[in-house]
């Protein structure tokens, strides 16, 4: 079983060095991706927090921007530290659901986190999704509907709620079988756990 | 100036990975290593912890150890899961201001490391801190008389207090220059930038 399962939030900046390198890293090994959007605010909800830790805790804050620069230079991708974060990602994770298991799910998600980590925009709404979905030649409107349907919205609810069960604290976070990888850092390892 | 900051804590576990590599990798890259030993106590009591976030965010901390486990098998060290965490760290802190700029630093961080997460032995010991100075062979009583000195306990407080006027909100932490590198993960990274 050659997988990786990648959990992440289109409002993590950490998720977005994986989202942009996973695809490629993943093939190199022979590997396959099961891609995992979830929702960080009820978790961070349930610990008592009312949003990111790097807005809260205003040194870790600082820091992270700092970290941000190194790590997007080290990985060759463009960044811009956001002027809103985190950014609400809701409508663009209830599309991830529709597309996790279809071909263009790599490209839409580093397309969504483009546009929140390298051009500052934001992205949970439903004009710039449609743009996304269109320029991926895919029926922009069939799936926004399939993605604000009911059954949709419990389904992404479901997921997240199965991020906690599986002790998921944080974005990125991979599993390979059971085992947890937490952070962009660990991916790495996680890649090379999945094919030995 | 080819020299790298390193401020730890004894009782941190990703502190034991770095302070078990840094001198050799430094070595390595011939840069310089300042050590910096501080206490990570009074920083987490100003941001409103009682104790660590391993300790207070259960889901964070069951991952931890599973994480440990891995890191020290990549780096080749010796691990046993601490059966008290995070142990108290003060003598063997005040012992390392002592040590600082001595040639045995490396060794008798490396020694009080060992003891607490290859060991499972408490570190905040007057005995077991003599045990590591005299089999480093160096005057133990004479050490220990004057890491216990008002003056040494005082300026202990005041690296703490220094580490967090720089930003510091966890250990291990790097600076090269006014560069900050958070984490055992950045420490290649903060050795690169060292040497460049």
């Amino acid at each position: 079983m050659r997988e990786i399962e990648f959990w992440f939030e289109f409002g993590s900046n950490y998720s977005y060095l994986s989202v942009m390198r996973i695809e490629a890293a993943a093939a190199q090994c022979d590997v396959t991706v099961r891609w995992k959007p979830f929702l960080l605010g009820p978790i961070f909800r349930s610990l008592g927090w009312s949003t990111s830790p790097f807005v809260l805790q205003k040194a870790k804050g600082d820091y992270v921007w700092t970290d941000m620069t190194r790590e997007c230079r080290k990985h060759g991708l463009p960044w811009q530290r956001p002027t809103e974060f985190p950014r609400s990602s809701l409508l663009p994770a209830r599309v991830a659901l529709i597309g996790a298991d279809q071909p263009w799910m790599g490209a839409y998600c580093r397309r969504i986190m483009s546009l929140n980590f390298a051009e500052d925009r934001a992205i949970d709404d439903p004009q710039r999704v449609a743009e996304v979905l269109n320029q991926l030649h895919l029926p922009a409107q069939m799936i926004l509907d399939q993605a604000q349907s009911d059954g949709n919205k419990l389904k992404l609810r479901q997921q997240t709620e199965a991020a906690q069960a599986k002790g998921i604290f944080g974005a990125p976070t991979f599993f390979v079988g059971d085992e947890m990888f937490w952070g962009d850092e660990r991916l790495d390892d996680a890649l090379v756990s999945a094919s030995s």
